[in-house]
């Protein structure tokens, strides 16, 4: 009889403890994947390898559908990173692009889309915790995102590896400049630039970047950080491109994985935050063929 | 009358507002700064640069000691990075320190020093916003820092740049596995490892390291991201030494920075937040001689 208490004990306690983050993502099944849609993808090949960033259409459409026309262009072709902030971000593109012939279809200036007010509810799964920048935060279709209940508007958060456009004063001046997070969340930009896309895989690239300045001053990036090409992935040939997955962050894996996130239940750990911020949950990414 | 109103109005909206970040730091008088100090400056020397890191001998006393006697006894000179997490930490110093001759003065593993619990309450810059991972954040003697008032506790958090010890599950096993977050705030960290400093100079060089990863899976790091030498910056010439000075966390200045980061007052920003998290006021660094 104590035997047996014993063995339902040690089914409890097995059931009970909750999966460390590897383990939900090297468990999780094959649905809870979706393949990048490569029509959304963008290759950036730098002189040291290749970033691949999936554009978030929900929330940026035009701004998504235009940078595919101008890439299409070759608008970001041979250009570089000329402002690479450590800590903050990297931005690249055409620095001169007022200097541009205009293009035939994309444009270089396009009107902002800072945030999103659906006439329907999104699929948004709420991280549940309180955060200091947003009423609520949490994902939708694998980006990390902000809700207002209240006003109805979505907009998308500026974590590690995001990538945003950059502008002028004016709001509606960006479209070439793109940037992307680089050090810690630079959240105080969230509704101040059209956030439309993060990095998939390659940020080691964009870390490899020379900065813009050193403790002795400035430093003239302009032949340097060379973005060779921008490709669309839907234009590259099937055998170029990468079978890259990222979860489904309205699956059930990733909900497990938002839980194990706020509290890290293995024997490491001696102190649970019972919390967790948005940006410290990264949407998983992985090869197909690797599985 | 009416031309006096306006001067009067004029002068009233140039007092109020509020100054930019770079505003601030450049105007800030030599009294808002400090000399870092060079016994307790670390000057790492990898392939391709210098990283300069103060710890945080209020904190981690012990450590900071240990650390540099270990570094004097050369330690982790010819060692490496051997785990380097894209957006997460890389960790260096010896790879088997189990394995290590007994050093005559340092030790291979001391106790740990989560928090800290002074007699008298620190002099505490707080940042007096909400934060999801303590009951209050903020900032002492140039580094960020969490405070339960309630038990009296201190410790620092993981941010952009912080220096840490890694362990194994027991609780007092660190001693040489040297951590720097190199990508967002690792807060959920906190009060699990021992958290003792800050890099002041070269992330660019930190973030130039191979990953222990790319998508086809592990890269053996046996042989790449050397540590030629760690050397304290008092056992350095003089002239080998560069003259950093940090910003006083407790100056007037770096008090308006963290109000100017809370809400951006330059024409470019649509949207104020009224918020900043500790980890997003990186305290200024500047050379002494460049001013």
């Amino acid at each position: 009889m104590s035997k047996l208490f014993s063995v339902i004990l040690y089914i409890i306690a097995f059931t009970v403890q909750a999966k460390s983050p590897y383990e939900i993502i090297d468990n999780s099944p094959d649905l809870a994947w979706r393949d990048l849609n490569p029509e959304q993808t963008l290759y950036i090949t730098l002189e040291s390898g290749v970033v691949v960033v999936e554009m978030a259409a929900q929330f940026a459409p035009h701004h998504v559908e235009n940078t595919r026309k101008l890439v299409q262009e070759g608008v970001f072709d041979n250009t570089n990173f000329y402002r690479v902030v450590d800590g903050f971000v990297a931005q690249g593109g055409p620095s001169n692009p007022e200097k541009l012939a205009k293009p035939k279809g994309g444009k270089l200036t396009i009107a902002a889309e800072f945030t999103i007010k659906p006439k329907k509810p999104l699929n948004f799964t709420s991280i549940g915790l309180p955060d200091g920048y947003a009423p609520q935060t949490g994902f939708v279709g694998g980006f990390t995102a902000a809700y207002d209940k209240q006003k109805g508007e979505y907009w998308m958060t500026h974590c590690y590896g995001t990538l945003a456009m950059g502008r002028a004063n004016e709001v509606n001046s960006g479209g070439t400049e793109l940037y992307i997070v680089i050090g810690s969340a630079q959240r105080y930009l969230d509704k101040n630039t059209t956030v439309f896309g993060r990095v998939i895989a390659g940020m080691e690239h964009i870390q490899h970047l020379q900065r813009s300045s050193n403790l002795k001053g400035a430093v003239d990036l302009k032949d340097k950080n060379k973005i060779i090409s921008i490709k669309i992935a839907s234009d590259l040939k099937i055998n170029k491109r990468l079978a890259l997955q990222t979860m489904k962050t309205n699956s059930q894996s990733f909900k497990d994985l938002i839980a194990s996130r706020k509290n890290r239940n293995s024997k490491w750990f001696v102190y649970q935050h019972n919390h967790i911020d948005v940006c410290s949950v990264v949407v998983p990414v992985r090869l197909k063929d690797a599985k």
